[in-house]
């Protein structure tokens, strides 16, 4: 089994990358984001993101429900249906599925953040959170019958309400119930950079003893990434694969040696 | 086995519509709309419906691949997956489902449109077509192993395009699988109604044999779907109730004899 996770930029190869899955021999699903196709829609219907501070300094993005349909739109909608689609033309047997469907990914809602409005405090609760688990019955059922499942945000909370997260913490899920042995990020670099400025300096190696140190050297998004990397392998992953998803060949180029391989 | 189709009119009762179908003890599934929604968004975008005119003086409205992504984001994004949740809100086990899906609705593309421009005669061609067949594979898996679809537009086309449909017609291929005894409507109207002026002309009972002649005393929507009706009986339907979509108990008041009834 494999993980393919297509990261949600602008400049993604999905054409390449469903071509390249036509001609895999091993069982995979995809995971996939659409943040570049939601800042754009948000944009044209004039829906900035919101941000809120707690009392404590911190900043955090507040999906409220308009987010939360925006994130329908885009991700469960346009990006999954046009993902879908595409991996038909290739002979792929896609079947799109957000993490509401058959509460296939089941999450916990976040308590909420405290933040001062008016000199009084208040706690404000969005719809966001992190996945516990999946439903393994409906993946097996899929994976079992020849339909390639195709996942995106947003999940389902506790009381069955949809909430927004993060699609490493996604992965990480359902990694701990499919034990996939490959997991291939699709991302907008040629890989992990010794120099996050300096695109030739991919790192092809890493190995699992290395990433907390990894995580120390990098900032934002990627020290992100590093933190969920460490939590695929204690969920059984054996290799993760970091490699360029705009390039013609996302795929086959991974699978050749391009990129940072995690092992 | 019993057909739900909930209309995309702005008016209807989502809500009461899920609570009402958590109480059945029939199997069903449910086929959506979601044209005002689509239409909002349309216009939130600046994004106006195109319309052709054929050299013959017919107009109709012309899919692009912007409309194909409307529909998208509209049906198999906010709408479906909002209807998704409800369900989970009152324990439906609902999937939600394009025709992309697993193929689950296939059908033909429309060969074009004959279209006089600068003096000079072009076919043009939409993303739009006839359903043909559903994936009784799909259906069926979920269908008996306790997940109750909810399926709406775009279908795929013979190529493995995606286009827009019908959703009458969605049915009508449907349930020539499923051979469900019971469709249920609901719409934005009390019923058929003998003077479409007055809401308390509500036609009770109609039978099929009437069909023909109801659709010679009726325009524009409504005619269709007196067509669309026809072809449901022809593909086996036993009952079709057309019921309110905006009341508190869109459903148990059909059952209980609300609206119009044919058979």
């Amino acid at each position: 089994m494999m993980i393919v996770k297509i990261g949600g930029g602008a400049a993604i190869n999905l054409k390449g990358i469903v071509a390249d899955l036509a001609d895999l021999t091993t069982p995979f699903l995809i995971v996939h984001g659409a943040n570049a196709l939601r800042d754009q829609l948000a944009g044209r219907l004039g829906q900035p993101k919101k941000v809120i501070t707690s009392v404590s300094g911190y900043s955090s993005v507040f999906s409220d429900e308009a987010a939360l349909d925006l994130m329908m739109m885009a991700y469960a909608g346009l990006r999954n249906k046009r993902i879908v689609e595409l991996c038909h033309q290739h002979g792929v047997n896609a079947v799109g599925l957000s993490g509401l469907d058959g509460k296939l990914v089941q999450g916990q809602r976040n308590p909420g953040v405290r933040v001062k409005e008016g000199g009084k405090l208040h706690l404000v609760r969005d719809f966001s959170g992190k996945p516990q688990s999946v439903n393994t019955h409906l993946l097996d059922l899929l994976l079992n019958n020849g339909y390639i499942p195709v996942i995106s945000v947003p999940i389902i909370d506790e009381t069955n309400v949809a909430i927004n997260s993060d699609n490493d913490d996604v992965i990480n899920v359902i990694q701990q119930h499919v034990r996939a042995k490959m997991i291939l990020q699709l991302i907008e670099a040629p890989g992990f950079l010794e120099n996050p400025d300096d695109p030739d300096s991919v790192v092809a190696n890493i190995t699992k003893l290395e990433l907390a140190a990894r995580e120390e050297q990098v900032a934002g998004r990627m020290k992100r990434k590093m933190l969920a990397l460490r939590k695929l392998f204690d969920a059984g992953a054996q290799t993760v694969i970091m490699s360029d998803g705009r390039v013609e060949h996302p795929i086959k180029d991974a699978l050749n040696g391009k990129g940072t391989r995690i092992a």
